[in-house]
């Protein structure tokens, strides 16, 4: 068996955040270990000449019922998208690589508390002040945290990810990785699962 | 229990055809009819500014890999994409819609013959000979069902059914109704069962 799963995601990705519950689960039930990847997906769809869909449009109207069914299909909270949105997760992605350096564990604890401070909370995760909060709630000294955000090291290990995303064929969030098997969307969960079970 | 589906579909639209066996499944299960509604979604991508992915797209890449996991999940043979793809698939539609003006079922019949052509035997459903071939697999008279596809009646009953799905906020392929509720993709169809299922 495959001893580990790629989680390619964005902080500002709503289908990234209603996915964490299944990938844990999956991952739990198998012993497997998950690799929390957060990147920056607006430079993959520059990249890619991607744009996301307005926010008046049928496709962003039928997303917010959607993650609503997809939110509680996943036993998490009420849905809801925080304002601004999208948001820019710059800030909140590069505390998770710095974060990480030193415990991953505690990268991942910060990674589920920014994705529930936006999506459930619908507080705005670009704000320094909420993320701040977050920080202080978790035990870390806010201003270290953010101060570590702004050195050189966290930002190319930042940007180094995002770019060995688009590398492996990464074009939307989250992606999912078994070795080179790649699957994109919370909902070819199933299909990981399968894939993981045969191997 | 609500009493039916609308199932709205491009002939075109791989993702459409393997979803076929999971909708039919899951109506059966519940005695629900399903309203398969084909339609042709370049219209409304046209309307909506949005451009399908190139072939050579990581995205594409990914949807070729992505469709052969779908169709094995499903039960259905194995995988690929006709040549050309997109195809034109408004004979095949306009001859839907003529069959389904007697008999429903022969319309679905038709449905799923021109989708399994298309998609497991990659034969290109925009030739008049091939949808000859299937029509005279199914017991019609291919001549008559390819005169009618030409009838402004039959033309008009097409067109009208694409502009209903997009006002309803159809913007791809598949979408499913219940009453108001819309479902768009065939991962959606465990939130479309729970719908059913509480309703």
């Amino acid at each position: 068996m495959p001893a580990e799963i790629d989680f390619y995601f964005d902080f500002s990705s709503s289908y990234s955040y209603v996915a964490t519950p299944g990938i844990i689960e999956i991952a739990d039930k198998r012993d497997v270990s998950v690799n929390w990847k957060p990147i920056l997906l607006g430079v993959i769809f520059n990249a890619l000449g991607h744009a996301p869909p307005a926010a008046d449009s049928p496709k962003m109207r039928h997303a917010q019922r959607d993650l609503e069914r997809c939110a509680e299909a996943a036993g998490l909270p009420p849905f809801g998208f925080p304002t601004p949105f999208p948001f820019a997760a710059i800030t909140a992605s590069r505390a998770f690589w710095y974060l990480h350096d030193s415990d991953p564990d505690k990268a991942v604890e910060w990674a589920k508390a920014v994705f529930n401070a936006s999506f459930a909370e619908r507080r705005d995760c670009s704000s320094p002040e909420v993320l701040s909060d977050i920080a202080a709630g978790l035990g870390h000294d806010p201003q270290q945290l953010l101060e570590a955000t702004a050195t050189d090291a966290v930002k190319a290990r930042f940007k180094a990810v995002t770019g060995e995303a688009m590398e492996r064929g990464v074009f939307g969030a989250p992606t999912f990785f078994v070795g080179d098997e790649m699957f994109w969307g919370g909902d070819r969960l199933a299909h990981l699962e399968r894939f993981l079970d045969k191997a």
